[in-house]
């Protein structure tokens, strides 16, 4: 359980087999964000036919609305959702760090007002990971301290300070939970009286640093010393930051990182995507395709495409020619247009389950071409066309 | 085609099969509404997976928002919409008399304002013909004159006297369409050269007349003297005049219908269906199982239920425990609740998919019930579940 078994390099790019709880998955990997529980405007069967294998859910969110122990009165979040496969929760940390309004940081933890009612909130990394638990996600995240893109070197060093001492008491909390099997109040496991510690989630850390080399050096390296994870993710990238510095990151951290899974936390674009596998990244989780879905953006081969675009009125051609989507298989750019010019639910769910089709594919495509052994002129190749432009 | 066998009686209540050009349908039957083109929140799989067997479009709605022509260049409504079972099309008259603001009528026809843009658009007789040829339906409507529930005897009289005027125009210009190959602008068919007159649409009267016994049996006796017919719908019931009066004229009206498919247009809930099929009514249109779905009201066997009540928080019960449609059999009601509570898209879309799936097998049990002769007392047991009481 938990086993990453790269089967292909090419370069820095690679590609594996993630085995997790409830099936495997196949790495590079997209997923797509279900924030409350539901991947906007599609269901679990649209969401199988798109071949998605891991989806993340958001656990701040999940707290606050329904609350943990709602979900797990439902059966835990893979039957409340209706998602056999694959899940990963986030840890909260993202989002309490993004919240509007007042929230107030100390060591424990963060207290901050819930969105839905302004209750008064507080996440620590023991709550987190109780929650997380509750939850029942394969993965579950490790609260974080995030800061924004161009944080100074000293206040993303007392973040990833934190950071750290708050992995240490989330591990800890998270084995307790493992072995008092699977209880989160402690008690014992009244399904599995004879088992030993639950292997049903495993908990990754997360690299914080900001955009500074020496402090991701160094928490790497504390974090590795911290534990024996099956995962890592990194935080704190793609939060406002230039792309270039991003990917010159990636490209100085990939030398330096184990054999891990490489989680790529809140990417993203199919550009970001490319250049991140390029960098040994192996998974990825973004709002994009659903967002841009519903606002009538399109990924496609050629570049994104604006169905509400008078030049679609009349087209009778798929979104994507390509594609083999339930969107792109049955109807025409001229009638998704209409959709959207008619304020049509229908199409938002159309062009969202799309978008997540078309990065699933990438992920393919990137892994066949990996098993190549020729990532570099597929990278290339597939640059020229969507970016109309032979570099990046 | 268009034929119209009835297989079983039960009083009143008849079963039957309607053939026509993209298939058959098995009366009694419920079709949802596709306003725009599309049956809010579902894609044409949805639709297939609750049975629908035929679907009504908006002819007004489509002509001002994309347009006709775009819809014929865009292969006509069938594979616009990428429903290839039938289809039917409204006249607009419903709608223009519904509109707000100005609309001019005279007898050629009537003057209204777009309510996408504004513009000034007249629909005649001829007009709302075309428009209904080119967008291809299987059963086009005349165009009437609606008048509201409590229209007074002169009122009603002066509007049935104009529906019957234009029923007559729009039989000619049918008829005109059908002879000249099918081109709307009068040209001959190029595809199929050597064919007769085009069968792949029929043109339906709608008897008008209010709460006026004497001025519908009249309209009836004058439609009927005005051509061989396929169908027929009862139209102007269900436009604000108490339940009592509609039931009372369909029973009244029954004994002195033709053998023809009748439709009473506009119905409707669940105890309205019901009640018209135990007085001789054979198809159904209405907008209530999506849009009561969206807000979050399911019909159940039991009644209607509100899944945003707090009584369904914690709820692990599906929303009917006798129904086969996907919400029922992969969401408990507290997650349906949690996604109306989050304002998630797919809550709207799962009510809707059920409430649609539940009208169907409502037709379904009706027209089971016509088979054993038995109309009777499965109605008697049906409302004292559904309404909790005896009687109706």
């Amino acid at each position: 359980m938990f086993e990453f078994v790269i089967s292909a390099t090419s370069g820095p790019a690679r590609t594996g087999t993630l085995t997790l709880p409830h099936g495997t998955v196949e790495t590079p990997v997209f997923m797509p964000v279900g924030t409350q529980g539901s991947v906007r405007a599609l269901s679990p069967n649209d969401l199988r036919s798109t071949g998605a294998t891991l989806v993340l859910a958001n656990t701040y969110h999940l707290h606050v609305r329904p609350g943990e122990q709602v979900v797990e009165k439902l059966g835990a979040l893979h039957r409340f959702m209706g998602w056999d496969r694959p899940l990963l929760t986030d840890s909260g940390g993202f989002q309490v760090f993004s919240l509007e309004g007042s929230r107030r940081l100390d060591e424990d933890g963060v207290e901050f007002q819930s969105h839905v009612d302004g209750s008064r909130r507080t996440l620590t990394p023991e709550r987190a990971t109780e929650i997380q638990w509750v939850l029942g996600a394969d993965i579950a995240m490790a609260f974080d301290h995030v800061v924004p893109g161009g944080a100074d070197a000293a206040t993303a060093r007392d973040a990833l300070e934190r950071t750290l001492r708050w992995l240490e008491r989330c591990g800890k909390r998270h084995e307790e939970l493992r072995r008092s099997g699977g209880q989160a109040d402690g008690g014992a496991a009244t399904d599995r009286p004879s088992a030993g510690p639950h292997v049903r989630q495993t908990l990754w850390p997360i690299l914080q640093g900001g955009t500074h080399l020496e402090l991701r050096t160094e928490g790497l390296r504390r974090i590795l010393e911290l534990g024996s994870w099956t995962g890592l993710a990194i935080g704190g990238l793609s939060v406002g930051e230039p792309k270039a510095v991003m990917y010159d990151m990636l490209e100085r951290l990939e030398p330096k990182l184990p054999a891990l899974p490489r989680y790529l936390m809140g990417v993203g674009f199919p550009e970001d995507l490319v250049a991140a596998v390029e960098r040994g990244v192996d998974l990825f989780d973004c709002v994009a395709p659903t967002r841009n879905g519903r606002n009538g953006s399109a990924f496609t081969p050629d570049g994104p495409v604006n169905i509400r675009n008078a030049e679609h009125r009349e087209d009778p051609r798929p979104l994507d020619a390509t594609c083999d989507c339930e969107t792109c298989t049955t109807f025409s750019r001229g009638y998704l247009r209409h959709l959207f010019m008619a304020e049509e639910l229908l199409g938002l769910r159309l062009l969202s389950l799309h978008n997540v089709r078309y990065l699933v594919r990438l992920a393919e495509a990137m892994r066949a071409a990996i098993r190549r052994n020729a990532f570099g002129p597929w990278a290339a190749e597939w640059r020229r066309r969507y970016l109309h432009t032979g570099t990046a």
